[in-house]
């Protein structure tokens, strides 16, 4: 005799994801999915980390490739979902540069859209913003003042856009929106793009495959890690208690893997077993004048917010590079970028 | 024998004011008149302070009462203008209060077609901020980082979305635009509505009319208020200067008009030989739950970017609020408001 495994069916959730096909996109889709609800992915394709085809036969999942924008423009009802939750960005600091003066506005554009959509269908809304609003280093609490640096870079204006976003999302609960603002930090894990310039693909990739490994600015700069797995448990298991929690800002992040980016480069190499020798370089010369390492910024999150919805982050760096460079074995040619 | 008077005909510029039939627009166009210019004032009618009527059978004065961004939508070439001065804004802590949620949007919309249509023509912007992006007290200078408090209030919204303004235009740089951010603090002057929320005006009518005078918060805050006249002054006579000297933001404030909210109320009371009350209000009774006094904030501005390009103020406080007296007193029953 088999015991059916128990599915609260009545609680199955249908779940708009923008920028579904990305790396958070994906990540959240998976944990939702896993959980038994189903899913409709809508993706502009400009950061996509896959086509789609990893879902194909599945029919929990629905797949729009078009951005969030032409889709509402086009008629879609967000009443025919449970949840929307809207994780379409421009993101990584070589991926925006090419954005720059016009950043700001094609985040927020975005964002208004969605908010006017969930407010006409009634539906709650999460939103993802960034640690990049905080504009500093520290334990970092919602509850902080933001610090908008000056002169303006083209990471300033994701962070300003970032920070709009967040207040239309909270200031919209005014007009009747269930909202919810995420500001996670330094998520990571399989399909991240090393194109957008993110460090832990970059360095796996280089470790994989026997290339240098470039440490930016020196490598004193310390991340705390957070798995993306971690990030898309607490969207399926917590929400609920975040959104009746008041919490109109949640901290996600994993104080625990805080760790230099030159000890990062180290503790991969010797997790992978590669010969890379570890270089430092000037991250401008890879990615242009443009670009910007947060060389002098140090964020830890506190998350209390997070911790009083019952969430905890569970997977620890080592695990989380280990994770990270399995999946890169696996798909050695692996590069999402704006093509993809 | 009569001396024509010399006006140089071969620089006669051609400024598009968005936003020009407000209360900043029209001093600014004024002013460019006056030199000798022409103007097209776009206006969606929103904060309009007059119907444009002034105007009528002045030959270097254009009208269209639309919106920027219907205007450009229509496909106005901007390569028309010499300058573009993006003016247009939901501005004041009263007016801005029905937006919130979407007033960020709003105003970071705007800009940006403004921006890419100036790119486009290969023209030059300046874009009015706001002295509210500094988010706190002081003597602020351009160079100073931002502060964005949290919790989000409308009023913190528009701060945020006049910061991406900035961020937006100063990137636009990269692209090839010439652009320039005027961060204004308490402009005054006659014309401005009370329907705003601004004390000025409100003050001066209610003196007029033998109403009570409001003061919000105690009254202890501080203004240091501009005349639009010495605002306007700039654009026309230091602008260019200002565009060669490579700073990007230029603060325009008047620091030795600095004096507190209900000194102001018994200056403006005695120079209207006025018989009102002052009363102490507070200030959400009159403007709703959303409304936020800045009690706690008193901003001087350094003005060193703004005379290094040959501007000081020269509009005393005392004759500042005469010469808005003199206009409430011929214009007894002017209060341009949201149907104006």
């Amino acid at each position: 005799m088999t015991i059916e495994p128990i599915r609260p069916r009545s609680r199955r959730r249908h779940v708009l994801i923008t920028g579904g096909l990305g790396f958070i996109g994906t990540h959240v889709a998976d944990a939702f999915l896993a959980a038994g609800h189903a899913v409709t992915l809508v993706d502009s394709m400009v950061q996509a980390v896959t086509d789609g085809s990893w879902y194909r036969g599945m029919p929990e999942v629905a797949i729009h490739t078009i951005s969030i924008e032409d889709y509402l423009e086009q008629g879609a009802d967000l009443a025919a979902f449970d949840l929307v939750i809207h994780a379409a960005s421009h993101v990584g600091p070589a991926s925006i540069l090419k954005y720059t003066g016009r950043l700001g506005f094609e985040i927020v554009n975005a964002t208004h859209r969605v908010i006017e959509a969930c407010l006409e269908a009634g539906r709650p809304l999460v939103v993802f913003s960034s640690a990049e609003v905080y504009g500093r280093s520290g334990r970092l609490a919602e509850s902080d003042d933001l610090i908008v640096p000056v002169p303006y870079s083209t990471r300033v204006e994701y962070a300003i856009g970032k920070a709009l976003t967040e207040a239309m999302t909270l200031n919209s609960r005014h007009r009747g929106l269930k909202g919810l603002v995420i500001r996670p930090f330094n998520v990571t894990g399989s399909r991240q793009s090393k194109a957008g310039g993110f460090v832990m693909p970059t360095f796996v990739q280089q470790a994989l495959s026997g290339q240098p490994i470039t440490v930016f600015a020196g490598g004193r700069q310390t991340r705390a890690f957070l798995a993306a797995t971690d990030l898309a448990r607490f969207l399926v298991e917590h929400l609920d208690a975040a959104l009746a929690s008041g919490h109109g800002i949640v901290n996600l992040g994993n104080p625990d893997n805080a760790v230099s980016v030159l000890e990062l480069a180290h503790r991969i190499k010797r997790l992978a077993g590669s010969t890379s020798p570890i270089v430092h370089v000037d991250g401008k010369a890879i990615h242009g004048e443009l670009y910007e390492e947060a060389a002098s910024v140090d964020k830890l999150p506190v998350l209390d917010a997070a911790v009083a919805a019952g969430w905890t982050p569970r997977v620890g760096l080592d695990e989380l590079i280990q994770q990270t460079i399995a999946f890169y074995r696996s798909h050695r040619d692996f590069c999402a970028d704006e093509a993809a």
